[in-house]
């Protein structure tokens, strides 16, 4: 515990990244009140952490008053090794390039579907999902091959929550959602219409390394084009097969 | 300045970000007392703070007890908006899906450039550039589109700097990188063969943008492959000149 503070027991450290997780991709510029209350701060404390933030560039200051995430924490979050992004980023370009379309790459975080890599072109269908954002597992194409592959007891488990309803096509009920689950591990691959976007659909696969699914590759496309989805398969598992095969070698033990 | 402080006029904001900020592209990986040293800190001070990020999952500890950055950075970094990354990332793409080439985005950060987007596919020549690293301006493709079209005082200031030369060809004569630097401003992009790494070669384009260069998009590829570079200029311009149209574009006052 740092001296001086008026919250004993909570670290300096832990009351500067309690500022800056008050931030999140749902909640990306905050007034200075805001950032008080999200991070249970008092409003002279957090003015002074966001003012030292400003001033290493953690923090930016739009010019309406708001903050948001700045450069700095941008550049550093670069660092921040991940061997799943590294060895699926080419194949998620190969995929893009081959189709054409809006190419993801999630995990599953806790109960949700943290997307990790975004790739669109210049004819993409705008959709929800953005680099950092969660989203329902159930009500997505990379939620749900993720969730099919997970134990039974997690499925069960996830089952008996309130399940988020984002438009008329979410498959809320248990008992469908469960059947439609099972389908999805029988196949191998998972398709949406519509269940998290009207507008848009999807299809996803597990990357599974182990007999763990470690995370998924989704193609969404304009459910204009919804009848295109099944020929998408096909790059969509040599794919997400490339990746878990790459993912799964060890290099430490490959290297001579 | 914050309590308890045995550094008085360096608050404690100041000094985690210190910490942090011993980490960078080229030290990715630091043990304890590397980081103290590279923050100008006492180690146990280092060490209580090492300690309480790690707690907040801003770092991590490999097995060998080196840190590096962890994933909470990674997430909040990717809430940075950048205006520029937004607009540039599908026609990176559409120029990776065209070429099937490294494909990146750099800008200038005082006198080196600053990768800020790297894209590749499977068959990629393997580059030192990384998403957050930076190089001399005068040794690769980026950096002399950008450097080119800087202000003559902006370059003149740099051909008087002690350049930098990765490899035997490197340009570091400072008439005759004058002299280049003329060329790639008339004709508009530049070539580099072997100047940042051997072996690889590339092209790149200046995104200007009210008559200033706001970033530079570059190709890579490998040296066998130098003879195709020529008809890769045609597709690089397309796609620069697309992201500064787009850029350019005031999207406030564009919306009704």
């Amino acid at each position: 515990m740092s001296g001086g503070s008026r919250e004993p027991g909570r670290s300096v450290t832990s009351r500067v990244m309690a500022v800056l997780c008050a931030f999140d991709a749902d909640h990306r510029r905050l007034t200075l009140t805001a950032i008080a209350e999200r991070s249970g701060m008092a409003l002279s404390t957090a003015h002074r952490l966001v003012r030292e933030l400003e001033a290493s560039h953690a923090l930016t200051r739009d010019p309406d008053g708001r903050y948001h995430i700045g450069s700095r924490l941008w550049e550093l979050g670069q660092l921040a090794p991940s061997r799943l992004r590294e060895v699926a980023h080419p194949w998620l370009q190969e995929l893009f390039a081959a189709t054409g379309e809006n190419v993801h790459l999630a995990v599953r975080d806790g109960m949700e579907v943290l997307y990790v890599v975004k790739v669109y072109g210049v004819n993409a269908v705008p959709i929800v999902s953005r680099t950092g954002a969660r989203l329902p597992m159930h009500a997505t194409g990379v939620g749900k091959a993720l969730l099919a592959h997970e134990p039974d007891g997690f499925i069960a488990a996830y089952l008996t929550r309130e399940l988020e309803r984002p438009t008329p096509h979410t498959v809320t009920e248990p008992g469908r959602l469960a059947r439609d689950l099972a389908a999805v591990r029988a196949q191998g691959y998972a398709f949406t219409s519509e269940e998290m976007t009207l507008g848009s659909c999807s299809a996803a696969a597990p990357i599974i390394v182990d007999g763990r699914p470690i995370a998924a590759v989704g193609i969404v496309v304009s459910s204009r084009r919804a009848r295109e989805l099944p020929r998408l398969v096909e790059p969509l598992l040599t794919g997400a097969r490339a990746i878990a095969r790459a993912y799964g070698v060890d290099t430490s033990a490959a290297a001579p």
